[in-house]
């Protein structure tokens, strides 16, 4: 492993010398393994804080690329970078893995007015939802009705829809504390709005952004027309929550106003793309593979800084905290940035099934997508003997806040890995101000706090450490060796 | 109780009648508690975050009024509102009480710079501590002495500081995950330091700003000059970040530079001001006060949102909350806005005295003063069995992410009361971004958000229904009744 004595800082050297030593069978080992964990883990949020390079990394790809739309030039060239810094690390191994992915244009500015009489009009800020279908180029104009959700606009049928603009304003609901809740109880409306009310004759439709404020900024997010036939996709857009509230109230007043909105995005045949993958290769078990990761791809609207800059970050983080901690793993320890996370998963599926047909084990797979906030926990997807195994690392986390340790979901990205067995995990930050800037302009690097982010990238390569180093219980606990 | 019954809502009616059917003693009793409880819990967040007002009180305290230093006109308007405020809620009591502050006044503002060579010179950004005595009208131009703390001046001693400008270095710890023990390792420079460095002939004092950013922010607080005679006082002032990361590198390069500040800040006889306090008057022992505060004034730079715009605002949403419930507490509940917490205590001392003359008993204080970021708990300075109890509560605030229920530290305010022998407890947020702001410009209304804030809010109030309701352990356990 190239490179891995250089990395050795004072610190580090002393470390491993220590573990080492340690390392060594008999009694007393076992609280000797202790005390190094307690070490190991103190030493990961040292480095994070004080030399981390997640900040840096990700102010690279915020500021100087931007925005990283699947099939974009930004996303091109967030590939070559994050190749080149993986590479920089001196890994054993960093390679490209080519999979196809969806081109969607979000082209000009979208432009929408309420208009309340002939010539009385007030424009609202909206953005085309990824994936729609562009207006005619003159724009559509028609009267509006509005619903709380999929299922009035089904009791409402054909006759109260046909020929109108669909107007879907169900808010997120504020009172549920994890965030990520309130946005399931509102993304039907988005995610098959338009395709159910095209179906019903319907020629538009608007959708509240998903955001817990109410401000002036549309928030995108990815569209399925499903079995729709072309000819009765109808273009879709999202307002703002301000814009909502407005044409809300302009409704009450007045059911026969007129909306108007005009967009011209355009879905492109496939492009060549790839997913970034960097690897330490396993002392003791290489065919064995811990993954870290997040998607580097992200919406167009803002420089997709919290979704999911931050995840890639914090994975390549944890990858070169174990280089300079100069710690080697016994496991494979593989660092994944998944492309098309946002309006396809071409990259998560592609990775699965590359994986599969080179009958690769993950023994572990953990996300980091749910922003670059203060970190809480993780939630797991896995059997409860695993999960009994990985509680039981909690007080090691203690002293860093790390209070959460639940079962549930994962990250999207690694979720088609799910039959190939392997436990997995997803980063648990702070949620309350994700959906603030959430797949809208405001997700950029200001609102990004570096410790925040270097604490999320510490605490994963905490976990990973306890993974490799307690891995044999938990590969036998998932059925895996 | 006035308007207590106007103020019900349906959800606050019901949940009164539940509470009142549900009290009668007898069997399953307890069961009947535990559930209400949680419902009470529930009742009380999702007010909060529905229909909170502490958001909309903070906007007028910040952006109406702005930073409320003690005996500025911004302090006494701040007092004016709030008691306005509290009077529209239709608690039982509300009334100011008498308290002499110190008025210090920043005067014209404060210009510095670096002088490599003789008219060869970089500006840098400084703010005068408060407290401080005024350079000469034409400032102060001297050699400068790096130290990294009051150790090292003193080691020094005075043939190497006097008649020079003392430059305390000492960065905050990074590594601390809790930052404000990042702060308590690095204050003693702000405090003390121009009074250690004037005792050695030192002609002025220039702090590195506590923050744990670099940028272009200078962090005033308060210093003390203790027993210093009035013609040994030196000024002192706060240098933001990276003019201290400057001013560092370039005597590293040169220590013969001079350094150039100028300040006409001023401490003129004390004035008059308040603590503004109301009450909600307890149904069966009235005599039994539970407190929840923070302290109206602030400093001058920014706003004072997080400090401590948002303690205040929680702690009226406080009284607030209850009222709209209609849960009468059986205790008397009362909110305390302190003066002059940041240069003086004189609210919280005054306070306290007046108190301990009426023969009050405190059963419990908390405070709110650590910004108002998402919360994640409390820290408890009680006795043991106090705090068992306590803790035995942690399950309920399990579904609110409140982990964090720690022995430690309260509030500054309220530390006064402990000879009295109440429970002292302070409120725990994040504390990752906090020094980010803290008596800084950048202290404003803009990072401030919302959830976060009425979370706070909803996280007092659910402590201080349960020591209301179950206090009868509690004042046994303090040695209160």
């Amino acid at each position: 492993m190239k490179n891995r004595k250089q990395s050795l800082t004072g610190g580090g050297l002393a470390l491993l010398l220590t573990l080492l030593l340690s390392g060594v069978p008999g009694p007393g080992a076992r609280m000797a393994a202790q005390q190094n964990d307690v070490d190991m883990l103190r030493h990961l949020y040292n480095m994070a804080l004080t030399r981390g390079k997640a900040y840096s990394w990700l102010d690279h790809l915020s500021n100087q690329i931007g925005g990283r739309l699947s099939g974009s030039v930004q996303a091109e060239q967030a590939i070559a970078y994050t190749q080149k810094e993986l590479e920089a690390l001196g890994l054993d191994r960093v390679w490209l893995q080519p999979v196809m992915v969806p081109k969607w244009v979000r082209g000009a500015a979208e432009f929408a007015y309420i208009e309340s009489a002939p010539g009385n009009t007030t424009n609202v800020p909206i953005c085309a939802l990824g994936g729609s279908v562009p207006t005619p180029a003159g724009g559509i104009k028609a009267p509006v009705i509005e619903v709380q959700g999929l299922e009035e606009l089904q009791a409402l049928g054909r006759e109260a829809v046909e020929g109108k603009i669909v107007f879907f304003n169900r808010p997120m609901d504020p009172t549920q504390i994890n965030t990520f809740r309130a946005y399931a109880g509102c993304v039907d409306q988005r995610a098959s709005g338009a395709a159910e009310a095209g179906m019903l004759g319907a020629v538009g439709v608007i959708v509240r952004s998903m955001n817990l404020r109410l401000d002036d900024y549309p928030h995108t997010g990815s569209l399925r027309y499903g079995d729709t036939p072309e000819a009765m996709r109808i273009p879709a857009a999202a307002i703002s929550t301000n814009g909502a509230e407005l044409l809300s109230t302009t409704l009450k007043l007045n059911p026969d106003i007129q909306f108007y909105f005009r967009q011209s995005c355009r879905q492109y045949d496939d492009v060549p793309s790839y997913n970034v993958i960097g690897e330490i290769r396993g002392s003791t078990y290489p065919e064995e593979i811990l993954l870290v990761g997040g998607h580097l791809d992200s919406w167009d609207l803002g420089d997709g800084s919290h979704d999911d800059g931050a995840g890639c970050v914090q994975s390549m983080e944890v990858l070169r905290l174990f280089m300079e901690t100069g710690y080697r793993p016994r496991r494979t320890l593989r660092v994944v940035l998944f492309m098309n996370e946002e309006n396809g998963l071409r990259g998560g599926r592609g990775y699965a099934e590359a994986a599969a047909q080179k009958g690769e084990k993950h023994l572990f797979a953990l996300e980091s997508d749910s922003g670059g906030f203060t970190p809480r926990g993780f939630s797991f997807d896995c059997t409860d003997e695993a999960f009994a195994q990985i509680a039981a690392w909690k007080p090691l986390f203690e002293p860093y806040l790390i209070h959460q340790f639940d079962r549930g979901g994962s990250g999207a990205d690694i979720g088609p890995l799910k039959p190939q067995g392997p436990i997995l995990a997803g980063l648990r930050p702070d949620t309350q101000r994700y959906f603030d800037y959430h797949h809208a302009e405001t997700d950029t690097f200001s609102a990004i706090n570096r410790r925040e982010l270097e604490l999320g990238a510490a605490t994963m390569a905490a976990l990973v450490y306890l993974v490799d180093r307690y891995g044999d219980a938990l590969a036998v606990s998932t059925g895996g060796q």
